[in-house]
């Protein structure tokens, strides 16, 4: 047997196995993709303490070695350079979409964010000055919780049914909104969502990409959202409108989605946009967004 | 002096000189990036027969060398690995918002395309069975020209005065269209544009890229797009709504730009969107796209 052919084998094995892949900074300083050690009594990847270290890809063929190294700082669980395109659903949950004054899609409404708008799931979300001042900042911006997909093989024209054989994992993503930027200043009459969702670091992702074999069923996942530790959003993934096998599918329609590639599948209800009394986000506001059996993203709303 | 400063001057020295960039794949059967070297006469880089060899990156440091190779075909001016972000405007010129009854925009609208949907100047568009028949693929697919603009510097909350100092150069593209899959199924009540925008080859560009001391005006050049040699497209982006400058520092608000990102910059008036009698595009059409001083896209739109 040749040794690629060993790898090859190996690979196949361990990606039937139940894996937390995370990427991190250790206390050696080094960074490392890592299968997360849980603490006893936690699905919590962010309590990840310690990782046993992986070598080769993540999207491809690998290896969990016994080496365990003990986190310092958790990291997005891909490095930017692995994720080519950012997929991201509007209005993907009907209390969400109700509460917004929008139709039921009949579609899953599409939209793309920037790979620059990946963020680690615990640095800052810089807010700069153009995104404060121009359309009176501190009255609109706001979160939205996410179940995040991320892609291990190359779908084009799949069905539903074999959808979720081409997916690595799920994750935690926060698709950080500027409502101000996204209607008034994304385009009339009909405004494009990219704009107010797309600046650097807007897209904070993470701790955990939780294989398939953990994460069976990922319509069935409560999501949530705190601020400075108040429950703001409290909603589940069976409330989904377009479930991840739907999406998958339709988003390949004579489109390759690639390894890396992720998918934020839309927010639940609960968010500010809609609402009677909206407390928007504003400088200092600390943001945990946080998924089921996966964990949570904490970032702080930071004006730079 | 170092090899490494003697590089590093002489890329200085090179870049402030015309350039068209090219991609090619020569009689050797080899892969090069090049300096065309244009037939007498002619400003067209479609013609390109031959071009001086570039060592290095055209997005850093590099070396128009005296090695001149016979052009067999002509790639995409960038090797898609180098283009991170397509971004694109939508209804940036009066006549083809006012064409299809969209009210004039007071900020640039912005969407994106994915990387996968880059293409070279003459490779065929596919348009797979999905788009076909999903929503009677025959009567709604239509050709949009567009001046491209290729980033070379990191932008970063510029201002226009400067924005321009950030750009690579300008070359041509085409931002197919399906409008059926954008307004039906682009998500209602506000579609987005990349549904029907997004599929793999949708975005032809080339087949150079023309420095800015040969493009010194991106505001004054001929943009035209001719089916089956009737021409169908004839402005000039003299009639942009936003211009370059504009373009450039607006989307670099918070955001940072990266070399090879590039920006589709809108199509002018003349598309079948909003006409009374449409002239959808269908299988077999070869679409020629142009601009002025720079040169066309030529490719046949090819149910697969």
């Amino acid at each position: 047997m040749r040794p690629g052919t060993a790898i090859c084998l190996l690979g196949l094995v361990l990606s039937a196995t139940a894996h937390r892949f995370v990427r991190f900074i250790a206390t050696d300083g080094k960074e490392y993709t890592g299968d997360a050690i849980l603490p006893p009594g936690t699905t919590d990847a962010a309590h990840t303490k310690q990782a046993k270290v992986i070598t080769g890809d993540i999207l491809g063929e690998f290896e969990v070695t016994e080496k365990v190294k003990t986190v310092k700082k958790l990291l997005a669980p891909l490095a930017p350079e692995k994720t080519r395109t950012v997929r991201c659903v509007g209005f993907n949950y009907v209390a969400h979409a109700s509460g917004a004054n929008v139709t039921i899609p009949t579609f899953p409404i599409l939209f793309y964010k920037p790979w620059t708008s990946l963020n680690t799931p615990m640095d800052p979300i810089p807010v700069t000055a153009g995104c404060q001042n121009q359309t009176n900042f501190t009255s609109t911006m706001d979160y939205e919780t996410e179940l995040v997909v991320v892609m291990k093989k190359k779908p084009f024209n799949i069905t539903e049914d074999v959808a979720l054989d081409h997916v690595l994992g799920y994750t935690s993503g926060h698709d950080v909104s500027h409502h101000g930027w996204q209607i008034d200043r994304g385009g009339q009459p009909q405004p494009q969502y990219s704009m107010g969702k797309d600046a650097d670091g807007w897209a904070p992702w993470g701790p955990a990409i939780m294989s398939t074999n953990i994460i069976k069923d990922p319509q069935n996942l409560k999501l949530w959202t705190k601020v400075n530790g108040v429950l703001k959003q409290n909603d589940t993934t069976a409330r989904m409108i377009f479930g991840v096998a739907k999406l998958v599918s339709f988003f390949s329609m004579g489109i390759t989605l690639l390894p890396g590639d992720i998918i934020f599948t839309g927010t639940p209800s609960g968010v500010n946009l809609g609402k009677a009394d909206p407390q928007w986000l504003t400088n200092g506001d600390v943001v945990e967004v946080g998924a089921e059996s996966i964990g949570t993203c904490t970032n702080t709303i930071t004006c730079v």
